[in-house]
């Protein structure tokens, strides 16, 4: 754990000096994006020291290509990346002459907030820049609005001089990403012009070998000055333009540009249109004036807040940690665009390419369900049936029946070329259905499944039926040849969680073709699902083989898991932590070591279908192996703890989920921030702490309070009303605040929801044993 | 199959018409090689089809940048590949001004031969250029008098005309890889020069990011033309030199050059005598004359054929074979530098960059044991030794004690890069101590293993020792995370051939420390060998885990192999055939098929260890599930079906070895030969149906004929005499050629071999069942 800022408050992160070391850790903490797009806390101004300066374009990507096993058909031959794009903050400052740089001058004062709240990022410094100090203002944001607009308030007042202060707003494409693999530039200049206070450039992903889709993207800038500059000159060049803003300063006056960008692409307007639209949004913003755009961000932010907050009482750092991930995921994505999907680095550094995981079914589906609108919910759906057909190509190209979705994609194709990952990973296939089931049970509606739903479940179960064997020596199916979600181990064989929710995959179809036989026959002829086939898929249901072991009682995450040599985490000396940074992939490989959860997954999916002491005796033996080195790891381990009556535990996981990034729990934040995770904190508190759980269609609860919090309280959007759920030291409330009552179940008894019922909290009985 | 050359030769390989669709697998089978240097069957002159140009110099490679695994310590960072360097052989021709071009006149008669007993590529071929007809014959050779040397003969009769013949021999080191990851060239032109008959270019690798030794090349040629030339003029550019040479020709007359190349290398020589060198070899070469030198290249490869020929009576298909077999393993390596080694293509294509591989100690090391003298056996050895540390530093890297041999490599260090193989098929360094067993107990010689052997020992013994576990449940130590020799299979646990390999090699470990104990203290002194640790290797040999199925009486692959689907290859339909290029790699990895031998290459090692009733079953198991996609495979099963008296089956299996390339069993000749499986005919031939083996410190022999063989006879080195053994229908006779007595055993029976032993043919009886 390295917490760099130690300021806490609830609503913003502080930092309270400047920091050159960890300087990419605090660039990545300090990300801010709109959905549209996003960027890595960097200066506008020239900095000479180690950063890594970054902004990314959703939906925008580049197939950077490596070449691996290549005798191995079926392997993708490129990692698909997102390009680091145009530099669209840059501000070079001279005062009387002398460029400003942080790296090098003394610094007097520096303050940073990211103010999560309204989402805008300020700082205000003091430097003496040789011998002429200045006080800089500088505020950030990225427009909720205006998608395509981007604004910085830049002022510098004068503390010991008067003068003159030269601004030079830029734009500069000349960038590249640091893990491209090749040192390769993924861009092409087309052009770049400039103007008084004006200035453009417009870029195009290059032509590749591998024919997939070309991006351009404008960006275009507008500048208005504090007062009348006494020179303005303009330069354009290639993948560069810019302005240079001269203005007199006196001793003890402000003077300051705005800087506004529009950044379009051919992903919304065709290519020639792009400077013009560009154009026509700098004009309408910038006659709406600073002052107001900021007004509007500040009132959108706070509405989106107004829904989602969760309120922690007792615990600051508790409280600043759920609010960073609810902000740093709604900055990546806030579902009006069902063509985009979430990144696990979101807008914030390069690793894992911005690319769509399993993430985002396993981990965001929920969150998004419960605190925004249910289009959100249904736009991630449909993101993954836009790509039904690229994930048929997929399983026909490894020979099998039936969708594969890919590992790691931006258009549906597989993008990631490990064969242990992209064939052998296969259960993500099964998160794609059980985003459909989650959909579908926390709305209590069908028509999703009838529409589009069906066509995903049937050809993943088709998928499942081809890649299972039967083994006539034990007389079961099994799956050979896997990699869990614990990536500690690949090629595994009968991974539990794998089996059980092909099994269950194969269950859910057949229930769903049953279901649609009398409401939707259409569906089922849509897909030529015959009653053979269906039938086959319960029999390989049926006989699905799950390890077990008599013995321990407990699931066994694979075939061989239990003949390791088992040493448990805390038995493991500091420096071999983390391990991915410490041990040879050889060692880990072959260690008892578990990067997350994995037969721990299935049974957060399907916590109903087991006994409280059946999840107790596998979450305290699969807990003494993991090391979380995954950040999806904690949160489902907090919300088993809960679930077992371990708070102790399930508050220090919480913790871990909730601040992975601000208190740097897996030494790589520098990196990025793990957008995907940090729904983990959410999943927490909602489904760990309160237990929230749709379950034979009524929605219920089992609220706990660990130790180290007064309580916690959040709002939920379901079936058409508001619900706010209310936990302190000796109470549960919740608050019906819409007009429709609902079906709940609190603590095991029926409700039904008009305005409100408030009992006593459940307190964790003295026999029941705590881990901690 | 495919046999392209259809006109079989016993010493020669004939190609009787142009091969223009299969002509890259015509360039592989035309190879030649000196062990200094090789190159594929490509034209002198200009061919504007298809054609894959190719020359190689032993030693020099190039780290071939890749990414991959970004985040898995421990990875290698390259592809080690052997650059294609200058292309030497080159001579444009034009007939009164027309370039001549194969691949556009019209031939009127096209002969080649690679004659195997004198080392020389000719050419015959009469072609209408464009209205003017020429006879071209065209010899070429590499010397291995004079290992520099390439020698090129290319004479032109005119049929019909009278005019100019202009000849163009050139040197042109602008080539590139094709296999290159990125289409880089490998090469810097460092000079180029040219004069009257005379040229030369000097390239060095390229400087690269992973730091690797750099190699300079020099190709120097000097021309000598048939008659005095109307005209010469020279060039030279970048990466190019050239000679321009025009000759009067009259009809009927024939006219030529001869062209002496010298190439040399930074291997051997400072850069800045490369020139100097090559210069004083051209001269003395030519001083001598072509006739000369042809005699002496001939002279040489009849000595090596006297000890190393095997005759083979009744069958020519199978007498070209091994020959073609022993000639291109020769001409790859023959053992004159101990920095050297065989690469699995060696001169003959890029695919598997030339690298050493296990191949060399497991299926190379007996026949170069048997053919040539002690010395080069020796050398094979002594390469490994000289690479101990890069193979300690190997295990470090990984977490583990003692010395891994590297899977791919150069210079010792491992230069491949995927987890599966370099991580995970570390089988390798059992053979590695397999090796010095067998030069030992061939030679009777325990000198290697005090000088140096004894070394490599016991570094491989810690290595097992850190790298096993020990399993409290079975109570077993095991090997968890390993590829066999089956590459078919990835990540397996407890591989019986790995584990009994690993047992094996601590046993080893255990004897030789006891006999230098008294022989040579300081040997075990050297290495810090203690009680304590010795005994704790042989407390683990004798507890290791090894899979034995009891229903089936069989040695079990790995732990789960059992429980696969099963399928006999000769179930599968032929379209599936070969897997490798039909099926995807998840597939292949899922299913029960076997690449090459695994268990069964443990029986090869160990025969004498096993009742042939288990061998037998082993091998009726494990075949039916064989798709002998190594081409390191048939000759294993080949000699384990002599063994066990399935002579059809050894028949069969040994055309697919010996005939591999010639028929290109594979479907992938084009790609290059399979030079280190080449080693494998000679195998079924010595190992298998001669039944040859060192035990109890006496060469055993067990001959058998197959019914489609009238007899066999070849030589072998032993023991500082040659024996001769002949087999024909009825009998055997085995000649001691020498003049110093040897201990043998044939059929179980113990002679003093002065002179010569007759005895009647084994004959299999009948209730010996066949599989044929």
């Amino acid at each position: 754990m390295q917490r760099l800022f130690k300021n806490i408050n609830e609503w913003k992160i502080i930092q309270d000096e400047i920091e050159i070391k960890e300087n990419r850790l605090a660039e990545s903490i300090m990300s801010i994006g709109n959905g549209y797009m996003g960027m890595r806390g960097n200066y506008e101004e020239y900095y000479s020291k180690d950063s890594h300066r970054g902004s990314y374009i959703a939906g925008i990507w580049y197939p950077d290509k490596t070449r691996v096993g290549w005798w191995k058909n079926g392997y993708p031959e490129y990692f698909g990346k997102v390009p680091n794009s145009v530099n669209f903050i840059g501000i070079d400052i001279y005062i009387n002459g002398k460029q400003l740089d942080l790296a090098k001058f003394k610094i007097k004062s520096f303050y940073r907030e990211l103010d999560m709240k309204n989402g805008v990022l300020s700082r205000k410094f003091t430097v003496d820049v040789d011998g002429y100090e200045i006080e800089a203002s500088v505020t950030r944001f990225l427009s909720i609005v205006t998608k395509e607009l981007g604004t910085i308030k830049y002022d510098i007042k004068a503390l010991n001089f008067s003068g003159e202060v030269m601004f030079v707003p830029y734009l500069d494409s000349n960038v590249k990403n640091e893990d491209s693999n090749y040192e390769e530039n993924f861009w092409v200049n087309l052009e770049s012009n400039s103007n008084e206070n004006y200035g453009n450039i417009v870029c195009r992903t290059k032509e590749n070998i591998f024919n997939t889709e070309i991006f351009t993207v404008c960006a275009a800038m507008g500048i208005k000055s504090s007062k009348k500059p006494k020179e303005v000159t303009f330069k354009n060049k290639e993948y560069y333009s810019s302005n240079t803003i001269v203005l007199d300063i006196e001793k003890d006056e402000t003077v300051g540009i705005e800087k506004y960008v529009a950044i379009t692409t051919t992903r919304d307007y065709n290519e020639n249109e792009l400077i013009e639209v560009a154009n026509k949004i700098l004009v309408n913003e910038i006659s709406k004036g600073y002052e107001t755009i900021l007004k509007e961000q500040c009132n959108a932010w706070n509405k989106r807040w107004e829904s989602a907050d969760i309120n922690i009482r007792g615990n600051q750092f508790a409280q600043q940690g759920i609010r960073y991930n609810l902000f740093q995921l709604f900055s990546t994505y806030y579902g009006d665009d069902a063509r985009l999907n979430i990144g696990p680095k979101g807008f914030t550094g390069e690793k894992y390419g911005g690319a769509t995981y399993w993430d985002t079914e396993a981990y965001c589906l929920s969150l998004y369900l419960a605190t925004t609108n249910k289009e959100i919910g249904k736009n991630l759906l449909t993101y993954r049936h836009n790509q039904l057909q690229q994930a048929k190509d997929n399983a026909k190209q490894l020979g099998l029946s039936g969708a594969l979705y890919p590992m790691v994609t931006f258009n549906g194709v597989e993008c990631h070329n490990e064969w242990e990952i992209t064939f052998e990973e296969i259960h993500r296939n099964a998160s794609m259905v059980y985003a459909i089931y989650n959909y579908t049970t926390y709305n209590s509606d069908n028509s999703y499944i009838k529409e589009k739903g069906i066509d995903i479940i049937v050809e993943v179960a088709r998928f499942w039926e081809s890649r299972v064997h039967y083994s006539p020596r034990k007389e079961m199916y099994m799956i050979h040849g896997v990699t869990g979600p614990n990536e500690y181990e690949n090629n595994v064989n009968n991974n539990w969680y794998t089996n059980y929710m092909a099994k269950w995959c194969l269950e859910y179809a057949c229930e769903n073709i049953e279901m649609l036989k009398i409401e939707c026959p259409e569906a089922i002829d849509r897909n030529h699902v015959t009653i053979e086939e269906s039938s086959n898929w319960l029999n390989i249901a049926q006989k699905m083989y799950l390890p077990y072991d008599k013995d321990l009682d407990i699931f066994v995450q694979h075939d061989t898991y239990l003949d390791k040599e088992f040493i448990k985490v805390n038995e493991l000396s500091k420096e071999n932590l983390p391990l991915n940074q410490n041990w040879s992939w050889d060692k880990i490989l072959r260690s008892c070591f578990i990067k997350q959860a994995d037969v721990l997954q299935g049974i957060y999916y399907f916590s109903e279908r087991f006994s409280k002491e059946q999840i107790k005796k596998n979450f305290d033996f699969y807990e003494m192996y993991t090391v979380h080195e995954s950040s999806l790891s904690a949160c489902i381990y907090s919300i088993i703890a809960s679930k077992v009556d371990n708070l102790d535990k399930a508050y220090e996981l919480y913790s871990r989920a909730a601040r992975l990034d601000l208190d740097n729990y897996n030494n790589d934040t520098e990196d990025g921030l793990h957008i995907t995770s940090m729904s983990g904190a959410w999943l927490c508190i909602v489904h760990g702490f309160a237990g929230m759980k749709v379950l034979g269609n009524k929605l219920h609860f089992e609220p706990k309070l660990p130790n180290n919090l007064q309580g916690y309280s959040f709002n939920i959007n379901y079936r058409d009303t508001t619900l706010n759920i209310e936990v302190d030291e000796e109470l549960v409330n919740i608050k019906n605040t819409g007009d429709k009552s609902v079906e709940i179940n609190l603590y095991g008894q029926d409700y039904n929801l008009e305005d409100k019922i408030q009992v006593s909290l459940y307190k964790i009985s003295n026999n029941a044993e705590s881990n901690a």
